[in-house]
């Protein structure tokens, strides 16, 4: 299948633990391989590239691919990222960064074009290219792994905020949650009660051996798990998880008038968070329209628009005529390097 | 000064309460009259459009202006308003319009182009144009009257949302509120106690003889007067507020990435209310960088939106060359009919 003459792209997923590769091909967009690697104690970007650049050459190496054929990367980072300048400008407390130029690191390493963005805007952008919001022109994203952000399309364009910082909303103020001010070093007041991280000390501070048959030490999934299994103590966490999500995505809709929300990320894709949500959601239906759905491409969802965002930055600087990207309605201008 | 060739445009802004109209010249967009009126009772469009139409003939009398000389209107109403379509969708309950063909209603009474929008949206255009965020290209204002609701411009344009109710904040969940649904022909929860008619009904609620040496019938701006002049039951119902407000902005900021807040509406000018509100905010400085001040037009915020839009409404559509709006740069293109 793969000649000589095809061209490629590399989509990048930076996550606070897992680091994500994919190669794609240029004629049609598809992924052909794929490459991961825990990114856990590896907080030096540095160390991170050459993460990137191994994981790159295995994929290539994989797939029968000579470097050349590589046109641009894209990578996604998990924080507030400045994609006119490349820059990654604060990451969660799990990664640290400050005002790191990942493009020019990028760039650098694999001396084609690159571009960056902010994680969940990616998936944002994926969703909207291949998966579940498919040409929908409002919609909003949300990722609930480690912590929790959105990721906003309006009008079809991602929406990013004058500082690159829209629909960071861990920090959120909604009933229920601390309304006391949290360090910026910590998660927010919403994150600790439904991020992954958050769900899991709220089990710990809850748990009792006589109240529960499960064990201390669960993961957030493994939590709902147990919720779905009848235990009474995992239901009632997922259920408070669920009640101030519901909370965040109606002051969401309120802000933005939008309907369509996605809801993703290692924790958001667990389908019991999905439900019990769409529940609460159900109360407030007089109020507005809003519809909750799962994530269409799940835990790829960042990778795919990494490539979309790749294969964007490849055409307007590789200058190649026909692909499945250039004939795509350009609406990412402004992920473009300016 | 008012030469024969002079042209002119009428802003109309529809209130609960009031009805406000002025006369513009086109020239200079200067105001050369102004009227206004109580609405109070008369929630039939057709009489809102008699009113108008008689405050219009005042004011044309007033200012020596012949009938021919007025070249477009645009009104502003308390509500979801379809700006394409020309139609009020709906108002709160003070007015209760559902579908309403307001720009027709308009076009029927004057014989003239006609535009309209949600009043708070123009509030927003009037300050964007002649108000305290003159050039500040993403901003939210906050009407903060007998309800509340947010006019939010980002990248110096009106953001109206898919359905034109972006900003319908009055029932946005923060910590303090009551998390159960009301009812949509009620205020929102958040509106119950920061909007002017919410304040007054928690003042007679918790007011007592013993409590406050202040009567029980005030309105919410006599409360703030009250706390201003140290009396501890309206110091801690303006305290409240405040620290909801600050809760509604600290959320709306972290959605919209957006850092000016303009305060406005008969509630919201109160000098009391946006210092303490301040002081709230003062809390999450290290978590961005809000300011919020007073709105620059006050109570004409709306009135000189409306003006602004028929200004526009007017060169759109009489084709007169040389004005002071169609000199200004023209970023309210969306408002006009398509």
């Amino acid at each position: 299948m793969l000649t000589s003459g095809n061209q490629y792209v590399l989509g990048i997923d930076i996550g606070g633990t897992n680091l994500r590769l994919a190669l794609a091909d240029m004629a049609g967009g598809a992924i052909v391989a794929k490459w991961s690697s825990s990114t856990a104690g590896s907080r030096d970007a540095n160390v991170i590239i050459d993460l990137i650049r191994s994981g790159a050459e295995e994929l290539l190496r994989q797939a029968d691919v000579p470097r050349s054929a590589l046109k641009a990367v894209a990578a996604g980072a998990p924080g507030v990222t400045n994609v006119e300048a490349g820059i990654v400008v604060a990451t969660s407390y799990l990664l640290g960064w400050r005002n790191v130029p990942l493009r020019d690191l990028l760039e650098a390493a694999f001396e084609v074009p690159a571009a960056v963005d902010n994680d969940v805007n990616l998936a944002a952008i994926g969703e909207y290219w291949a998966g579940a919001a498919k040409g929908v022109r409002d919609f909003v994203f949300l990722a609930v792994g480690t912590g929790i952000g959105a990721g906003i399309i309006l009008d079809g364009k991602p929406f990013r905020g004058m500082d690159w910082s829209a629909g960071e909303i861990g920090y959120m103020l909604v009933p229920g949650v601390s309304d006391g001010v949290a360090d910026t070093s910590t998660p927010g007041a919403l994150e600790e009660l439904i991020g992954g991280e958050g769900i899991r000390a709220e089990w710990r501070r809850r748990w009792s051996k006589g109240g529960t048959s499960l064990c201390k030490d669960l993961t957030a999934t493994e939590i709902f798990d147990g919720a779905v299994s009848g235990d009474a103590l995992a239901r009632s966490i997922l259920e408070q998880s669920a009640r101030l999500l519901a909370y965040a995505i109606y002051n969401i809709s309120l802000v933005l008038n939008c309907s369509l929300f996605l809801l993703g990320g290692g924790v958001g894709m667990h389908r019991a968070l999905g439900d019990a949500t769409r529940q609460e959601l159900e109360k407030w239906r007089r109020h507005g329209n809003m519809q909750l759905i799962h994530s269409g491409l799940g835990v790829d969802a960042q990778l795919i628009g990494a490539v979309r965002l790749a294969l964007d930055t490849a055409n307007d600087r590789g200058g190649i005529a026909e692909t499945a990207a250039s004939k795509v309605e350009r609406t990412f201008n402004a992920t473009r390097r300016k």
